[in-house]
């Protein structure tokens, strides 16, 4: 079997953990697989470097710090190909260039646009463990672009499509939960999930995969297992909804502290007007995420939206801006507030998990600001004091 | 006009000395030169990343050590680059690789094969400082290969080849010297020296520019300048010799102190037994420098010659063997030893000057157990403690 297995910043922290995989590997591979590895910058690396950059400017010239940081990859592929000849196994490393990954885009934040496979299928066929630097690739210009954040995931499934065969991320937690371990004690791990619900999971704050390597993997049909380095194989499988046997109603609960809801009272209601406020964050970059509309009293509309709690400094300057072009707005912002997201694909074909929540929290006496729905989640913003109550009822209540 | 400038690890060893090169770059540049920066890894860099791999394997593989290894340079480039483009001038970092370095050979020791500067040209012609990774290339296999000891210098004069103009080497001395200064106060500095001058003076330890940079800067005729990092322009160029016009008779005197000698006494003057002696040296890598060879009784010779003491551990498997096979042979080692060597293209013309040494020799009592002559060098190995009644006396009767 074909297996692309790529392991992340921590797992290749260390001389003695990258001799550690080495050794892993080639037992896998000597169980007659045909194996392909995407690694990360050893550790804090990645972090070393942009501060070194820092040092130079505060601004630094993204080309520049793309050809700085693809170092850190770089490096780990070539030590743990070291360990593996030095243990007797054929290996070859390459960088994303040489493993074919051809990239488009700004730098810093490039995206995947081709991989041309023959020089792996060469050394596959040549009995070789192949190392590819993950986060790295090269544009048309001929220039090494890195792929952002989770860029090494994004890699590694994007490898494995090209070479038609499934990914095995491997990290520092053993598998997606239905909900942060941390907030719920109860939480449990999945066994398998849906590229769509893991999407929606990693767009809500579940921070295990990044959602772009997991589209790239719906689109693909790449199978994607994520579970602990070397561990036993009882991580989760993310997979087609298809594959997926036993449909669950609800397959997750994620919390995202990150919030920050502004309100805005006594807009006058023209389109215009409403218009002008949301260009007025998007020109200071701020990620807008729920909104939600009431009417007050005629002509007039109160409006609530969330953003990054991270993103306050933005939003202080586009409120600034607001405020002056809408004198008689009331605004107000609040900080102690949670966004909690239920996600299931069984949601679709049963639209009574919405009443069931709103039951829910009127019999707790869980009061919610807003509400968003998607096929496959339904998000509320709430008080943070409400959290422990809100994950307890709702994980009783759908036996997450 | 168009220059080839290197900086070397110590003249990049920080973040301060990186902005210093770009300002004075700039400065450069407004003059209204077109240049081309080489640089090495920041400081004791590469010898952390030898190190890094020590810890996986003593003898990692070559391969991957370049792969290692070229990650110190890449670094340097970017980060001078992002300093350029901060202080408002456009620049672009190339790899090696991207600056059209083609290599051959094996890795960590490869040569450049030959440069395609189109790039480095279309950058030149867009008005942008061109940095360039220097030690490094891109073999036919599409692998990254490392030039070795030395191998920035050689890059750097190999790219003012392909660029059509003068190469200039910034390092942490001011030039290149008669003799070592922290040998002889007397020391002058040289203006000017022939390539071959300069490659028998670095033959012989005299360690400033790497042999094989001076090789490529004689076979392409590259003006080579030699001196202190941003200081004035009062250091030395290496140049054809009719370039230079007040040709002295000898241009330096260098001394070599990583020297052992071995004798070896009442051994058979049988060729076949005289090379048996050779080959056993050469199986071990001993690197064997001058040879002498003495009549002693009738078909019996006494033969003594040196290596590098550095090289003592395979010299003495290699005497194991040699006693082994030679058990009438008496061997002795002379530690206390150093080769003086007197360079000038002066000597071709003038067979005066092993004469005058012999004098000076005989007047000061300074005893010398060997003498090897090329055509514009003599060199004697002569006991430790005569080394400053020698330098003395040599620099005193050719005024270098």
């Amino acid at each position: 079997m074909r297996i692309v297995q790529k392991y992340g910043g921590t797992s290749v922290g260390t001389i003695e953990k990258i001799k550690a995989i080495a050794e892993h590997l080639i037992k896998v591979r000597k169980e007659g697989n045909e194996v392909v590895v995407v690694v990360s910058a050893m550790g804090k690396m990645t972090d070393e470097l942009i501060k070194k950059a820092n040092e130079i400017t505060n601004r630094p010239d993204r080309r520049e710090l793309d050809m700085l940081m693809s170092t850190g990859e770089q490096q780990t592929i070539a030590l743990l190909s070291m360990a593996l000849k030095n243990m007797g196994h054929e290996a070859v490393s390459l960088t994303g260039s040489q493993a074919g990954i051809q990239t488009t885009g700004t730098h810093t934040k490039s995206k995947i646009k081709s991989i041309n496979n023959e020089r792996m299928e060469k050394h596959l066929a040549d009995g070789k463990i192949v190392i590819v630097a993950g986060f790295q690739g090269m544009n048309e210009a001929g220039d090494i672009t890195t792929l952002g954040r989770g860029g090494s995931d994004t890699s590694a499934v994007a490898l494995a499509g090209a070479l038609g065969c499934q990914c095995e991320i491997y990290t520092d937690v053993d598998g997606i939960y239905t909900c942060d371990p941390r907030v719920h004690k109860g939480a449990k791990k999945i066994d398998k999930i849906s590229y769509e619900e893991m999407m929606e999971m990693s767009n809500l704050g579940a921070g295990v995969m990044e959602v772009r390597a997991v589209e790239l993997g719906k689109k693909f049909g790449v199978p994607i297992y994520v579970g602990r380095s070397l561990g036993e194989k009882n991580g989760t499988y993310i997979l087609e909804k298809e594959q997926i046997m036993e449909e669950k109603l609800i397959t997750g609960l994620s919390i995202n502290e990150n919030v920050l809801m502004v309100n805005l009272q006594n807009l006058y209601n023209k389109p215009q007007k409403i218009a002008n406020i949301f260009s007025a964050l998007g020109k200071q970059d701020v990620n807008v995420d729920m909104i939600s509309q009431s009417q007050s009293v005629e002509d007039m509309v109160d409006i609530s939206f969330t953003c990054p709690a991270t993103e306050e400094d933005l939003l202080d300057k586009a409120v600034e801006i607001i405020a002056t072009q809408n004198p008689a707005l009331k605004i107000s912002k609040n900080q102690d507030l949670i966004k909690v997201s239920v996600v299931g694909v069984g949601m679709i074909s049963h639209s009574g998990v919405a009443g069931k929540l709103f039951e829910i929290f009127g019999e707790k006496n869980i009061k919610f600001y807003q509400v968003t729905t998607s096929e496959i989640s339904i998000s509320f913003t709430m008080d943070k004091d409400r959290k422990a109550a809100a994950v307890e009822a709702i994980s009783e209540a759908f036996n997450i």
